[in-house]
């Protein structure tokens, strides 16, 4: 089976950014909100047919937050959210889980909205580079995930069928997305998030990726 | 010009919900989260190429934002709120609003994601059917807005052209629709609501729909 792994949230923790948030805004939830707010834009820029890179909308989305609480972003600090991004640490479980998948006999990459050269910058910061077999970016195909393509790119280009690959992702509209494509999908319920409603569930749910290993191997 | 007018929100008042959503989750602010958590799903949906009518998603988010707070939505309620769905009150600057454009020579149309069905009686119950040229479905051509299909469809059924028309919408994600299938657009900031982060600003933006009355008839 091939295991394509989600990069932001999922294996990475975004939580890293919560300093700079309160620096920015004066206020550490405003990640959370920045997050869900580039979401959307990203989701509302596919679903019109469009495309965008993932860190303009990511720059975009930060003078909002900011606004709401009275205060101003600058393109300063824009560059530097761009960097940290880069510079965003695992998850504790991720390496252990990623290496479990690999013993067991699993082909193992990563697919993110992020470009490639950011994605590249993030795992290998991260130190989880050397555990996956090839790192893809929506970026390669010029629509954001969930749009179909990303996934049918990665399938393809592992030469793979779809039926036989797993999407693990820790946002709904992802693991939605992968469904829709033909795929499976693992959906890591992080920070209390839950499934989206509208679809069917995903064939597993899990607290963490030790969770989801568990459940892929069996 | 061809004025295309949203419906929900934009036309209709939800906070009418306020009051069953206060009887089904103990919180009335859980409307505004149930509708947000609806045009979430939406948007995933139509940004992997599905399409599910607007209703269901609605039914499917209301169990979400009960279970969120320790309640269960029964089917009874589910098919409770599609009832309420379409005897929400027309905002009340609504019906002057739409007959100023009138007056001043426009043709007026609504295009909601609501199927047709659930379109009509709504505008009928809001006592605004009477106002407006026709009224659309983005279920006629099977793809939510903000997919290109349907703003292009509505222009297309007015033999206009969309350069000739201005979709009007209390939604970032309507008005950032519209202006890429080649529309004009105008933003009504109902709720504290901003445009998109990423996107060009809309060519309109006022408090409410007066507001916008006033600069398209300049």
């Amino acid at each position: 089976m091939l295991c394509v792994f989600d990069v932001n949230e999922t294996l990475l923790d975004l939580a890293a950014l919560d300093e700079f948030f309160a620096d920015v805004t004066g206020d550490p939830a405003a990640r959370r909100e920045w997050f869900d707010l580039m979401i959307h834009n990203a989701l509302v820029i596919t679903a019109t047919g469009g495309y965008r890179p993932f860190g303009q909308i990511a720059a975009a989305c930060l003078p909002t937050v900011a606004v709401t609480r009275g205060r101003t972003a600058t393109p300063e600090q824009q560059r530097e959210l761009g960097q940290r991004l880069r510079r965003l640490p695992a998850h504790p479980e991720a390496a252990g889980a990623v290496t479990r998948l690999r013993d067991a006999g699993f082909a193992v990459v990563a697919l993110t909205n992020s470009v490639l050269d950011v994605a590249e910058d993030q795992l290998r910061n991260a130190g989880l580079s050397p555990l996956f077999d090839a790192v893809y970016s929506a970026d390669q195909v010029g629509r954001l995930k969930p749009a179909p393509e990303p996934y049918r790119f990665v399938v393809e280009a592992r030469q793979a069928s779809p039926s036989d690959a797993v999407l693990i992702a820790a946002h709904d509209w992802d693991v939605a997305g992968a469904t829709a494509a033909g795929l499976s999908a693992a959906f890591v319920a992080r920070e209390g998030r839950v499934p989206l409603s509208s679809t069917d569930a995903p064939a597993v749910v899990g607290v963490d990726l030790d969770d989801i290993t568990a459940s892929l191997i069996g």
